[in-house]
This record gives C-alpha cells, structure tokens and sequence, in this order.
C-alpha cells in the first residue's frame, strides 16, 4: 500500500484576500480533545460563540450562530430559507460575488432582477433606493465587500427604503466582518453572512450569519419538524416548506435555541476555532481592529505606488482590506505570482471573469495584516518586478511604506 | 464588556455513536498553520485525501472527496444532485435516518415511496429487491448502519437490482464508513456518503462521498458553470439545474479536478485533519480495524449482559460499532446518563422518536473504540446502576469483559 507522509505544510505569508494566515491561538483551539454536542459544556461554548457574533455583528438579534460550511453556505442558507419561488429579488452587481447572490437567488426559485454597475465601482445608495421603489422586490441582495474587485458599497439608507415597501435586506458581509465597520442593527440589516477564513482569520469552513425578527418570520411560516423527530400530533409546515434540510434556518434555530432539537452533530473543533478567533477580536476591540486594517492598507498602497504601480478600482470605494493593482504591460502576473510564492513563500491572488490576467489582489486580512507582512510583501514583489522587467523603479516602495508606519507611530502605538 | 474565559474542555470518555473522541495525531494536524487553497501544496493534499478516500470506500471512483459540511450535507449533496423534481424514490426506512433520506428527498421534489420495516430489524434484500422490481424508482437511498437502532443492513443483491431497471442506489454509510465492512464497488454502490465524527474518528464538519460514472453522468446533464465565471459562450445548463449551488456535485467536479475551478474555500484545517484520520485508518488495515471493532462489542456485550441489561433490537442485524440497551422498569435513563458524565467524566447517547426514554445507546467507534474505554464505560455503568436501583445483579461485568479480551489475547495482541 502507498505510504503518506507525515503532514508538515511550508509556513506561507498569506496575502490574498482570504483563507489568510491563522492566530496560532485559533490553531491551539483545534487542537483540544471534543466534547460530544450535547455536553453542556460544549452548549455552552455555543451560547458564548451567539454572544460573541452578536458583538462582531453588532447586532441583538437573538438569531446569531454559524452555519457549517464555507461562506457560500451562509449565504445559502440565508437565501433559501427566505425566498420563496416566485419571489421577486432584486441583486445589484458590482463584482463576482453579486453573480453568485443571484446564481443563489436563482436556483432558490426567484425572479431575479439585476442592476448593473462596471466593475470597480460601486452604486450610489440613491441608484439602488430607486431600483427598490420601482420593482418593490421581496428581498434585495447585496454585497458589502467585493473581494474580486475591492471595492466597498455604502449601505447607508438601503435598509429604510426595504422598509417601506416590506422588503428584506440581506447583506454579504463575507469579507467585511472583523475588519471593516459593519452595523447590523443601526443600518437596518435584516440578515447578514460572515466568512471566518478573512477579516476573522479562522480557518475556513463556518459561515457566521444573523437575522432579526423580520426574517424570522418568514422563516416560521414555513417551518416543517424533521421528519424522525415529530411527536405525534406535532405542527407540519403551514407555509411552503424550505427547498433544503441542512440549510433550513427553522430547523437550525431549534437546534441552536435551549431546546437543542438535534439536527446536523456540530463541528465541534471549528467552533472551538470560531469562539477562540471572535474572542480574539473583541479582545483587540472594533474600532481598534478597523483602524489597524486601514493602517496597514495606507502602507501597502504607498509603498506599492511608490513602485510605479497603478491601483485598479475607483479610490472613493475601495475596500481597505483588498487592494486590487494593474498588472504592468508585458508582465505574466502569473510569473509574478510563482516567483513570490516559491522564492518568498508569499501568496498573492489573482482574479476572475473579467479581470482575468488583468489584476493581482492583495489582501491585509485579520492576522494577516501587520507591519512584518506588509514590508514582507513589498519588498518581494520590489524584487520580482525587477527580475521581470528592469522598466518598473526600483528601492522606493519600503521606505514609502515605512514613512507611513513612522506616521502613525507618533499617533498610537503599531 | 464581558471577558471570556480561555478555551479548555474537560477530557470526556465519548461512548456515544458520535461525535467520539478523536486521534491526537488528528488534533495535531488541525493545529498547523494553513495553506492557500490553489496553494500546490495543498492541492496536492487534496488529491492525496481523494486517493485515501478510494481505499477506504473501497472503490475506483474518480469521484471521491469530501462535502464541506456535517453529514447530512454530504447526502444532501448527492441528493439534490441526482434528484430531478418529479423522480420516483424509494426510501426503505427502519429508522430514524432513513426518514432524513426521505425529508431530503421531498425535499428535492422527489415523489417518494417508502418501504417500512419496525425499527430494531431490517428489511431482507429480496423485500427490497421486490419493491424495486414493483416500484422502478429513478433512485434507491437506503441507510447502512442506523445509529438510531443499532441495526445494519445487509445490502447484497440490491445494487445489481436497481441497474436491471436503470436506478442509481445510494447509501448512507455515515456511521459504517472506517468501522464495518462497506465495498462500494463490489456491491454495485452508485454512491455512498460516510461521516467523519464516527468511525474515521475525525471531528464533525466534513462528509466524504463517493459515486460513479452513472451518478456522473446524471450530474454532467445538470452541469452549469457558476455565473461569475463562465467565460463567453460557454455552456450554460442543457439539464434543469441542481437546486443549490453549495451542494451542486458538477461545480464541485470542477473544483476538485485538476481544472481547480474555483467553487467555494476549501475548509483547510478540516481538509487537516481528514487526510490524517484517512492516513490513520489506512495504516491500521481496514480488516484489522473492523475486526478491531467487533472484538470490543464482543467485550462490551458481554459486559452488558452480565450486568442483567436487555439489548435492544434483533441480534441478527447488530451493527457492530453501536449497542442499544433496553433502560430497565423504573430507572431514569437521563438521570444514569447524567451521573455517568458528572461523576466519571463518561458520555452515552439517549435516543429519538419512538425510543426516547427506552434506550441508552453506546458507541464503541474509532479511537473511542478500544479496552480501556469498554471496561471504564462498564464499570461506570454498573456502579450508577446498582446506585439507582439494586435490583441489577452486581459486580459481573468487568469479568466478563475481560474474559471476552483474555480470549481474544491468546489469538492476537489486542
């Protein structure tokens, strides 16, 4: 039989927007001997983990757990548990994840309606006001950080106008959460999707999500009991029942409400990860963790464009913790790319559709973002950029970068 | 604001039929730090895991990896992939998961029709076989080894059935899967989906399945290319596309092929720690380790009987890696299975449905699975049993036990 070798993965500087490196405090978490489900110390730690989310979300909806699965799990389950077939869905795109919200909203059964914006830009809250009062959808579907662009959409006002006409508004916030402001309940966010394996820098695989009462509601209305579970005489769903088990949020808030209704077994090391990663977070504190991803990304920039290179993406929307650079005329990017990973052990991201061969992207996530990773990765790709074509200036980009780092230091300490 | 307290669960003895406790190899490989998902180093991991799952489903599937997700996504996954709205299912039940199949399959727009057996027994193949000839499903889903009863059943004869009317056969082997025999390839298995938390002893968050080029071939006809990345002109769905995007098995072909499309973020550290509990169970011998898990159920039942309990179910059909135990007249299951934890740090399962409150059920699964936890789970339950009522005969079961692994010595090391 083949014989595998020990595990021993190369230590990488992970600088894309997301999986990014892991707090070895979060790698220990994993590391600790399971409880079973029903343990009450591990209910517990689940109580402790809705606590945390609610902090992180900045939300009181009671309505606060991971779903078990990547991001797009979250986003799943929130949208199949919402959308009714025939439901109309209003998606404004401005990137690759909008596509996803509205292959989603798709598949779930629902008229979607798009609105259009090139990428590298994003929508004035006005455009997408007016959309909502002309289709009256049931539910608008956004993106608030658009990795595959890094740009950022304001929200402010979206959610009052989904309010007057009773639409729900449901918000990815993948890869927003832990590391760029995100108000659930002053902006009126209905329901909103968290990634771990970005701004929270938890490996990947739960999908931290919310909802208020609004959704709630929804959800109730087409609750059905699992079937090997129902006590004799027990309610069957009186509305349409939701398109999937393991992402019916019914179902799922039983499971994680005191009554504990048994639904999927928990994962119980990647909640031990989750709650040791949020606790990490509120530890370093909000604003202080929002201010640190904005520090970090001035030094990136300055040094970046101090290398002659050009952003990509209108600066008034940029996502601070995705910073999206041209690839120079008669560069391969993905040349570039192998050289900073095999020789510097760094990983940068390319892209998607049509930014294909066009960007690289580099992301100052969670752990990730610090000062010894940011220098790291600029003078690497200093360095690379000089072996590939001797065009592009040389020797300016970490001082650019340590000009900012000297800047800030007078105001608080790294 | 509220400071949490560090991570550090107690050490449990985990007798349940999952999650049970899991390798410290295991843990360890959770606790590296991670890759990059398009990281060749990880993808290589991803292929490595994909050869291992081979070996131990038994099969030459090119198609066998991992859901991201508990494992009921992994038979959701395959479900909502192979069910068309309107295909005929036949859901042979005698157990509290073959009426998940059935939720799932309802689900999915299935017409379902249902086999019923009383819980505790299985069905004879030819019963199956006789509903097949009679029904022609499009698709047969039928559970292995049922956690809720402690049954197994035998599946011989019912693959070569369903390819004489041209159904696929797919098979629940969740709790079996690393812990009985299960030869998807020699039984004529379409697919088969295991669990990780049960005798893989890998904690819960990931679902390995396996299928065929039949199942494929159903897929294939489904196949779309997620919106954001379908390049001009390419083929959108000829097929009517698979209700989720999460669980949609011709993306996740795409992902973990060598076209390395991307779909969702790889969930690393599970991804970890799946490879290490695949290598571990590998290394053992898949023989020597079911013969492993009976050799203590041996032990565990003789144990049992000696105290004075009655099994549950009908011997014929026990499924070696749970025991279900009738709870005697007068003893309050909880209140034993409470002392158990509190008082010996030992955890045992109740059970659902129609048997809640009648039995106790015991794992003996994976790393769980071994003498020091039989005879622990033994006396433990012995001494909480005579404190609950002395009508149970005394101080029998530890002998018993050990004369079943005194036996069992002479013939091989334990």
């Amino acid at each position: 039989m083949k014989s595998y070798k020990d595990l021993s993965p190369s230590l990488r500087t992970i600088m894309t927007p997301g999986p990014v490196e892991v707090d070895p405090r979060v790698l220990r978490a994993m590391s600790y001997p399971i409880l079973g489900q029903f343990d009450p110390e591990f209910t517990e730690l689940m109580n402790e983990t809705m606590e945390m989310l609610r902090d992180v979300f900045q939300t009181k909806n009671q309505w606060s757990f991971p779903i078990d699965g990547t991001s797009r799990s979250g986003i799943e389950a929130v949208l199949v548990s919402v959308i009714e077939p025939g439901d109309k869905v209003l998606v404004p795109i401005y990137g690759r994840f909008g596509n996803l919200l509205v292959e989603i909203a798709e598949r779930c059964g629902a008229e979607v309606v798009i609105l259009e914006r090139e990428w590298g830009t994003v929508f004035g809250p006005e455009e997408i006001i007016a959309a909502i009062h002309r289709e009256k959808p049931s539910i608008v579907a956004i993106v608030h950080g658009e990795t595959s662009t890094g740009c950022i959409q304001p929200l402010d006002g979206i959610g009052a106008a989904c309010r007057e006409i009773d639409a729900l508004l449901v918000v990815d916030a993948v890869a927003t959460i832990g590391g760029v402001s995100l108000q659930t309940d002053d902006w009126q966010l209905d329901a909103v999707i968290g990634g771990t394996q970005k701004c929270l820098s938890v490996p990947s695989g739960m999908s931290p999500i919310t909802y208020n009462e609004r959704v709630e509601a929804k959800v109730l209305k087409r609750k059905t009991i699992e079937r090997g579970l129902r006590e004799k005489g027990s309610a069957v769903a009186d509305g349409k029942p939701v398109a999937s088990n393991y992402f019916d949020l019914g179902q799922l808030q039983d499971y994680w409400s005191p009554k504990r209704l048994n639904h999927h077994t928990e994962s119980t090391s990647m909640l031990y990860a989750l709650r040791e990663g949020l606790r990490l977070v509120l530890q370093e504190g909000l604003e202080q963790r929002y201010d640190r991803h904005k520090h970090h990304e001035a030094a990136l920039v300055a040094g970046l464009e101090a290398m002659g290179l050009t952003l990509y993406g209108n600066p008034d929307c940029k996502l601070p913790v995705v910073t999206c650079i041209r690839i120079p005329n008669g560069i391969d990017g993905e040349s570039v790319r192998a050289m900073l990973l095999n020789s510097f052990g760094i990983e940068i991201a390319s892209s998607f559709g049509p930014l294909k061969g066009q960007i690289w992207r580099i992301g100052t996530m969670g752990f990730s973002c610090n000062q010894k990773n940011v220098l790291h990765v600029l003078g690497a790709l200093e360095a690379v950029l000089l072996w590939h074509d001797a065009a592009i200036s040389s020797g300016k980009a970490l001082q650019a970068a340590l000009t900012v780092y000297a800047r800030k230091e007078e105001e608080r300490p790294c």
